[in-house]
């Protein structure tokens, strides 16, 4: 776990450090920020399409501001490099995909057994929208950059934490109400399953189908209905 | 499953159309020929390291020809494309790979299970001795590659399902032997656990640490010691 982190605190806030105008700011500097704010968010949203489905090292700046339909030189003006780029757009996933899980874990009216199959089962429908393609950004990147970029692995390194964490909350509950069996460390097992889904993810790539994910969700539904008779070592 | 895979003959003869001398040669040819094979085999061992380290795309031809320390118009007498390089190392990753997990899985001396946690024992110690670097280079060209070159996703997804078949074979025999619970079905746990493999490894790149792959394992163990009361659906 990443000590440190504050629940409940906007994502990034409590880990990166945000900066801005701290001042007071007239109408005529708020609305250039405004246009500005939008132009960076156009090229980030743009180049994020791209990078989703060639990788970091697949898209170039070229590629990003090609897809923004801005000249190169803007970029320069909003991401220090391409790295930088990644990063933001690392985090603005990151915090969709964590507000939608969030949304959907931490539901009181489903059982926690029931939320957790919805939630990926929501994840399924979604890859089968997009033909068995990309899968999961997040884990794309932590395959490709983690030995190559040092921020980008630590950055990572917090949305899987959190992640878990969030996943955790629920298999607890969960436990708790006698739905799980006790030989499961809820965190442990929370960390097991996000790996197992994100291994379905790119074998769903690889194979071009759902039946991976298919796959993860009977093995989710056993690892639910298991008893362990045995002491587990 | 793949059709047309014959068990037991090398590694790709059945699915990729093997080329080579097929008329009688000299020994001034054969001597050639394994000047030139052993030069091509230089290149792909060096370039297959770089492309470990870095990825498909943050690895170019000239990174692949400075490694093996040869010109560059050398690299294009043995391979048509960085693509039909990648499709090399893959083979021979992979053919490596298969024959140690067939070594590993098909011995009679210990009882399948025993057999199944060393397997991933060993590939945990591996991870480990490479400071939880690099991870599984088939799993990196599968997230990287699946979406951008259909002959490297095709290749995958028959080194997938071979590896899939060899700890299928592995789990039958346990569930025979009365040690894997009937609600299982073995292909599809073969399937399950080679995802969550392959996902513990991500993670363990992004975590720099050994603790997703203890994970994995302690599930391993969780899963075999389960017992299903209640019928899966």
């Amino acid at each position: 776990m990443v000590t440190g982190w504050v629940p409940g605190t906007g994502f990034f806030e409590s880990f990166f450090v945000c900066t801005g105008l701290n001042y007071k700011t007239t109408g005529h500097i708020l609305n250039d920020m405004s246009k500005s704010e939008a132009k960076k968010d156009l090229i980030l949203d743009r180049g994020l399409q791209v990078m989703m489905s060639r990788g970091y090292n697949g898209t170039s700046v070229k590629d990003i501001v090609d897809a923004a339909g801005v000249p190169k030189g803007s970029f320069y003006n909003y991401f220090e490099s391409k790295e930088s780029f990644a990063l933001d757009a690392i985090e603005r996933v990151a915090s969709e995909n964590l507000k939608e899980m969030q949304r959907m874990l931490d539901s009181r009216i489903k059982s926690p057994k029931l939320r957790i199959e919805e939630f990926f089962k929501a994840n399924i429908y979604s890859c089968c929208e997009k033909k068995f393609r990309i899968g999961c950004f997040l884990g794309n990147m932590s395959q490709e950059m983690s030995d190559n970029s040092e921020a980008i692995r630590r950055m990572l390194h917090v949305v899987m934490d959190r992640t878990t964490s969030l996943l955790t909350a629920a298999l607890t509950q969960m436990q708790s109400d006698g739905d799980l069996s006790e030989a499961y460390d809820p965190e442990g097992l929370a960390e097991f399953l996000i790996s197992a889904w994100q291994g379905a993810m790119m074998r769903m790539k690889t194979d071009s189908c759902q039946q991976p994910l298919d796959v993860f969700l009977a093995h989710l539904n056993l690892i639910f209905d298991a008893q362990h008779i045995r002491t587990a070592n």
